[in-house]
């Protein structure tokens, strides 16, 4: 099993009152029902020295930020409000007050840029030299919208993307802008039936969609927004379907809703349609030589063994 | 900086609007206002191999049910009912389905015996062999009586336990049961004034009373209830008082509240008066010859590094 096939088995076991819980295990967040038009989305987000950091190269700052950052983009994944967050930390035994002082101020950077302060935490220590590891468990709550989920696609939608995709290792994967603001605008200008942010690859993430949604969906190759960074690697194409850490907002909407919002976008983070969805239960991508095939999830899996840690370090 | 002195600073830096965060930082969760009379608490645990369970000792059962049991103890802590809960893990490169499912298999227990299902959370993986983390977020809500905080001990109350103290180390860390139904059913009976569960020992829980309320106290030695597990060691008292892990509740009450609750309370938890809260400003202990002296906060702390660890391994 791979994470996403864990996380079915784990949603199927869960048995959760839809009442009480509109939205269970396998989206980007939970939603919990507490009273008549009054809800709250939870997420949480794990990340660990030597695979979402590397505090040879990265800094504490940049790593609080980073975190805040992730489950921030989350939030953004089904335009919703953040609201205040929680950060549970184990550290390395040569950590002390100098080292959380600079992760806390990396923690409120983030926390101030999107109105969602630290209300809580644990502070626990390997006995050893153990790598660093920090968790965020985040609040939101949904606009007069409502939570846009994973499963909403239907075929003949427009699939979208925010931004430029690919070659984030390279630095923006600790510097990025969560798409909070962004996606909350584009459920207020477009319908918007399904959205998910790029947190493991195009190609995982599309296939996420289209797996919830029972749908296929078909992506031109060309139309795909390359980040310059991509553009610089031996393959731009796979960089940007793979890579992942880019945080972008992957979405689709009705044709007339693509429209719709394409001409009323302000930017300034750009929109590109990518392609379409399909009834054809599998993703797929058009390649610049004209040639469609299967679209592989081909993005960073925690539980595929035989594929080697090739994330950051 | 201690444990506590950090979490002080931090939450001095917080700044939160006490409308929307009439807890924050500081107590054993925070709480949201989200809409008139609406709200909800947050707490989260991080849980490492090493120092709060021994996978060389401990199966992964015990370790999800710890976790749980944990957080669960923190809703207990301020008389709130447990709602639902996240779990994010770091696993060793070698873990994969079967060691998540036995995980989840103790996660489901706690979450079954007190109605908080898991809802959500997030897996990763260690490149190599680095050790098993996980971090729990639960959300709990308040009942009619409202959240009970560590802030509100009076000088005069009387101080009390459930259950008895000392020896967790020797296995009940990894099997109590999480006080929620008898904190609910004593804050029920009496008006309590403070409570908190005894994470790290009664010397620095207690401690953590009298700071945030700003009053003293004096422990009766000869009054607390120790365990059948304390009572074999070396120095049972000093094993009741600084042991931790016990996760009984720790509270305060007005004399003749806690008359009538002695009165009405049938069990089968037991709750025994320890002593009474002063105005002195420091915790005192009188001891079984008589002589009355400071309290020094002794329990697990995780910033100490002059204290080597000696919670499990």
């Amino acid at each position: 099993m791979n994470e996403d096939q864990i996380t079915e088995w784990f949603a199927r076991q869960s048995k959760l009152s839809p009442q009480d819980f509109p939205i269970g295990i396998g989206d980007d967040m939970a939603q919990i029902q507490l009273a008549e038009g009054i809800s709250v989305l939870i997420t949480t987000d794990m990340l660990l020295d030597g695979v979402h950091f590397n505090l040879e190269k990265a800094t504490l700052e940049q790593v609080g930020y980073k975190a805040m950052a992730v489950s921030l983009s989350d939030c953004a994944a089904m335009a919703t409000v953040p609201v205040a967050a929680v950060v549970s930390v184990a550290l390395p035994k040569s950590f002390g007050e100098k080292q959380l002082k600079r992760l806390h101020a990396g923690i409120t950077l983030a926390a101030g840029k999107f109105a969602c302060p630290l209300i809580g935490g644990d502070i626990t220590a390997w006995p050893n030299q153990e790598p660093f590891a920090l968790s965020v468990a985040m609040l939101s709550r949904p606009t007069g919208i409502g939570p846009i989920t994973r499963s909403g696609a239907k075929s003949g939608d427009a699939i979208c993307v925010t931004g430029s995709l690919g070659g984030a290792i390279s630095g923006r994967h600790l510097e990025f802008q969560p798409r909070v603001r962004e996606a909350i605008k584009i459920a207020q200008i477009a319908c918007v039936n399904a959205m998910i942010d790029i947190s493991d690859g195009l190609s995982t993430d599309l296939n996420r969609i289209c797996n919830a949604s029972h749908v296929g969906a078909v992506v031109d190759a060309d139309s795909i927004p390359i980040s310059d960074q991509a553009s610089k690697s031996e393959d731009p194409l796979a960089s940007a379907l793979n890579d992942g850490e880019d945080f972008e907002l992957l979405f689709t909407l009705p044709q007339d809703q693509c429209k719709r919002l394409l001409q009323n976008w302000t930017g300034p983070v750009p929109i590109t349609q990518i392609g379409i969805v399909t009834d054809t239960k599998k993703p797929q991508i058009k390649m610049p030589n004209g040639q469609v095939i299967d679209l592989q999830p081909k993005g960073y899996d925690h539980l595929c063994k035989g594929k080697p840690p090739n994330k950051l370090v």
